[in-house]
């Protein structure tokens, strides 16, 4: 991306001067300049990700050093943020300015590489776009976009079908039974489950993933060194251990604060190619990530439950607004990510019938012959036989309606002939 | 209906001759001659309609009766039955020869009224079209709609809102619990409830009505003096005794056998307003009353329910094939029957949030107030307080934004200023 971008230049003409040289070296690195972009802002900062489409980011990252510096007296500020804002619209060069100041804020507490050494140190990676393993997904955010990935483990490959498993922390037993089988039965699918790593049914959907040999990926939402809770850094660890992996967009040190929570949302509704609400209140973050998919017009599941259990409150909300569809199993979802017709077809319930609309379904029963069998199959009386004629005035059809229903009824085992007349049998 | 219709009179111009005398008397009235026609068809008998609705049901009578009468050699059988069937489409023609070969069997067992005096001796009702308490939804069944009603108790006058609550006789304790809830809810709010006369959700929704002191109606698929099964017998009478009734489209003493039941759930279909499943397999009688509900182009809702359960199965499956509209409660039922906004707002559930799509939802805490309100409440430290130009920094806003952020949120009993800076508060 950067690659082809003209070099961000001061008023002057020559390149901008970085603030201290050790800088310009680590920002002259697209990886680098990533990494300190991801610990300069807030996770979905537009403005920087408008910056970095339009110079790159070490460019982009070399402009902001430069018009800070300049905003503290070492140089023209005017000339230099002119030219850093100057690809964009005009609104937008107002929201840079306005991000500048900001940024000013932090910029001289962050750590030259910011941060990335000591996470490659500890056998971490970043990920950025153009890398094999950057989600496809995420460009889809566009200019909220995070710049780079901070991962601990393995990202799939691209073109991995992932789904989102998500739902409250207060989950009920129900929720998290749910979130474990879906997960399981995705997991022997192929997929790779994308979730949160909180308790209730993020960690129930990862631990069901896992225990089907799946890859998981845990989206958290402060740095990828800091397990949130705590009680659930075993599990994290193990979704490492077994292919997955914990990521983040902010670096690690980071807090998990609630803004980032929300927007850490985004990154699991990207980077899955679909998402399903398990289990979720009227107002539940988890509503939130089907919100964001809704608005990258991904597919949104949500499992139902009890009327009477408020935690499935917000799954019921969602499919009566028809912003989500109603799943019930793996299948269910599976039809959400995969092209129609690619799922295998469900076994058959034990209790498959005719759909609402369609096409109807396989022979079962005297009923499904006709109508006329149906009625005859009715007024057989079920223990002393009857003629013939009795039974056709029962049924309310002629004699040879009957006589030629009760021919096929006997046929199909659920007729039986006796000296005396006709009754019903079972079917053995 | 009956009165702008011209008597159907046989080649000779002469009106058909009924076969007996004493026949032609009760004939002659269109409610007799309704009661006889739903004891010679069976429900949904097209040609029947057909029929009624081009002679009136006394000519039509009158018409089978010489038509068969001529068949047994007691006249011209082509010019009587060419007569009665010619208002008919050529198909429909077929059909209608056909139908009296039927007939023909049963015709000679009935009795000349079709048992209509004994019903009213013992206290029953006949409702006919035209009359106050005809349902007029069922005239929406046009050919198939049934000649009359079998009435024990008291039709609600036409206008008044009616439910179906329907489901399997096979329900859980779940599905009993939603259907009396919503029963009883309903019923307060003045609507009329609507299902069969089966244990399970049937029973449990007008045991729910009658409770709130509501009006149900319970329609049978034998004879209304046949209370079937026989358990539900104190049920079905405190239904009449409560101001609602038992119907039926077959005369007394017919049995109830499976097609009657099937049919039968086109007229719970028919006269309801909107049809809602409460629990049902994926294979259910009750799926059959929703199709029904579709075809007359009526609401029709389902309940949710755990996907563990498969007699919630059906219901998941029409919502997902979008022929239902998901319910929880009953103001989600009322929805589908009353126009939209007369249905009062329902009270906020405890967690009232934002809808995935449209409105924002009321102020709850500094998230709601905006973006950078939200980032400086997270960046606020819970325990010992810090400068405002830390809290800045944590936050990544400038001093000027945390300062005025800060002020909002003291404002809202979000933040809390001490000696040495501020520090998160809970409002009280």
């Amino acid at each position: 991306m950067s690659g082809s971008v003209t070099p961000l230049r001061a008023g002057n003409g020559s390149v901008v001067r970085p603030v201290r040289e050790d800088r310009r070296a680590l920002d002259g690195d697209d990886r680098t300049a990533r990494a300190v972009w991801s610990a300069l802002v807030e996770p979905g900062d537009r403005a920087a990700g408008l910056l970095l489409a339009a110079h790159g980011a070490p460019a982009a990252l070399a402009g902001v050093r430069a018009a800070v510096g300049a905003a503290s007296g070492a140089g023209s500020p005017e000339g230099v943020v002119a030219r850093l804002v100057e690809p964009l619209g005009e609104d937008d060069r107002r929201g840079a300015r306005r991000a500048l100041a900001r940024w000013a804020v932090r910029l001289p507490g962050l750590a030259p590489d910011g941060g990335l050494r000591d996470h490659l140190t500890a056998g971490g990676r970043l990920v950025v776009p153009g890398d094999e393993d950057w989600p496809p997904g995420l460009d889809d955010l566009r200019e909220t976009a995070p710049p780079a990935l901070w991962v601990r483990g393995t990202l799939p490959a691209a073109g991995r079908r992932a789904v989102a498993l998500v739902g409250a922390r207060a989950a009920t037993p129900y929720g998290e039974h749910v979130a474990s089988r879906l997960a399981g039965d995705l997991a022997r699918a192929g997929l790779v489950v994308v979730s949160g790593g909180a308790y209730g049914i993020d960690a129930a959907a990862h631990r069901g993933a896992l225990a089907a040999g799946g890859t998981t990926l845990v989206v958290v939402a402060g740095g990828v060194d800091r397990p949130y809770p705590a009680g659930n850094a075993r599990l994290l660890a193990a979704a490492v251990e077994q292919g997955g992996a914990v990521l983040a967009e902010v670096p690690p040190g980071a807090l998990p604060t609630r803004t980032r929570f929300l927007q850490r949302n985004r990154l699991i509704a990207a980077i899955a190619g679909a998402t399903v609400v398990v289990e979720a209140a009227w107002r539940s973050g988890a509503l939130s990530t089907a919100r964001h998919a809704a608005g990258l017009l991904r597919p949104v599941g949500a499992v139902p439950g009890p009327v009477t259990s408020a935690a499935s409150a917000g799954c019921h909300r969602i499919v009566r607004e028809e912003a989500a569809t109603l799943v019930t199993d793996a299948d269910d979802v599976r039809e959400l990510v995969e092209p129609v017709g690619t799922v295998d077809a469900p076994d058959a319930p034990p209790d498959t019938g005719a759909p609402l609309t369609g096409a109807p379904a396989t022979t079962r029963g005297p009923e499904d012959v006709d109508p006329v069998a149906a009625r005859v199959h009715d007024a057989l009386p079920r223990r002393v036989a009857r003629p013939d004629g009795d039974v056709a005035a029962a049924a309310g059809v002629t004699l040879r309606e009957a006589q030629d229903a009760l021919a096929v009824l006997e046929l199909g085992g659920w007729a039986q002939r006796t000296a005396t007349g006709w009754r019903a049998a079972v079917p053995t």
